[in-house]
């Protein structure tokens, strides 16, 4: 019997430029697509032969439950199908890949992973912001923000300032984020910034504090990174003439 | 006066297949192609009409200051080229990158940033270790190792086990940091493991943990990165099938 595999591919921060030529390879042999909500779906288009199948999620809710999309690809994989699980960001960044991974390893089936770049990096850098610098940060914690019980123990005996902390999935509880990070010694004039959609069009930077990081109001339609530390003040540093560019993004 | 610009372009981890299609489009387009070291020389090829200038840096020794490469830069884009800053990994996790960025704004020109799949992320990933896996490790922090007292630092406060720990740049001090690890509170059997020249050919994996990571000898003509976590179980449980597909990549 043909026995066929699956890749987890990471598909990047959104823009469909950013995916790696390795994803690419895979999405034009693909016969069968899994995707997710966020996926651009002009990288559905470099699948011509391909099958789709949405198996989206978006904050919670869920298209397909975990468990059927793992069985389906294993059975598909079984009838020799060159499977592509096509994920935002990287698939090993809270995407549960490793979580995919194992359950094909356990059935026999051949899985490859293609790293994605992570929207951990990418929001904080398409808004002019780098995640380390000289002299300001040394190290970066990501960490997501849909439990805050969970995100204020993770961040429990961290010296604020320290590292540059970059929070997924933090947007719905940003008033109880803040009072978080307040009570953990974060002053409140620490510079904050929210990045919505980072790399599509729609993309949309709020530079801000801890203070008053709770007052935005912006769309949660794509993806939201929440950026907390003076690193964020190199944006506005490199504003003006910098950001525009550095948004737009365009090749030369 | 016709006016130059500047991509700073993540190459990604090694392979050359894992830069962006975005990063090779500037590729194509250079006229000049600043790079590192480490940077596959397949992807110089990717530029054919542009020069190429080595401004490479390994573990402290820079064939050229940073001051001097930024001064280049602008000099050049003055002069119209099209210039592709080539870093390893992303541009924005302890490249230097955010330096670059501001000194090309500070000076007026025109500059692109291309975010590239960090080493921090795939070289754990390329090993089959998630940084995050759910009932695992909800979140990670990522820093380098090359000042002992300052990841002693940095590390202080935080309670082993929460985070997956990524070190850049660690093989050199191996036994002061995990004498480090070891102090903070890290038992010694936390899994621990070391990658060399994550995604080449010349891939080298070591699972071990905090007690014993220092007696590990390997090469560290490659970029060497340490992963500390019970995320580092997981490749161990994906092995035997899962890791030798995992480490070999190819399109399907």
């Amino acid at each position: 019997m043909k026995s066929g595999s699956v890749a987890l591919v990471g598909a990047g921060p959104g823009d469909p430029d950013l995916i790696t030529r390795r994803g690419l390879r895979h999405l034009h042999n693909a016969t069968l697509v899994l995707y997710d909500a966020l996926v651009a779906p002009e990288l559905l288009d470099e699948a011509p032969r391909a099958r789709r199948l949405y198996v989206g999620k978006r904050a919670g809710r869920h298209a397909m439950p975990q468990r059927t999309s793992e069985r389906l690809m294993i059975r598909y994989a079984r009838r020799g199908e060159r499977i592509v699980r096509l994920k935002c960001g990287d698939p090993f960044v809270f995407g549960r890949g490793g979580e995919e991974m194992l359950a094909l390893a356990e059935a026999g089936v051949e899985c490859t992973v293609v790293p994605g770049v992570s929207s951990c990096i990418a929001a904080p850098q398409v808004a002019g912001i780098p995640v380390t610098h000289r002299q300001v940060a040394s190290g970066f914690l990501c960490t997501t923000g849909h439990d805050v019980d969970a995100f204020a123990d993770r961040l429990r005996g961290i010296s604020p300032g320290a590292l540059t902390l970059i929070v997924l999935m933090s947007y719905r509880n940003r008033a109880r984020l803040a009072a978080a990070l307040l009570e953990q010694g974060y002053p409140g004039s620490t510079p904050a910034a929210w990045v919505s959609g980072a790399s599509f069009d729609s993309q949309d930077v709020r530079v801000t504090n801890v203070s008053e990081m709770a007052d935005v109001d912006m769309s949660d339609d794509r993806a939201v990174t929440l950026v907390v530390g003076d690193v964020v003040s190199l944006a506005e540093r490199s504003q003006g003439r910098g950001l525009a560019q550095l948004v737009s993004g365009g090749a030369g």
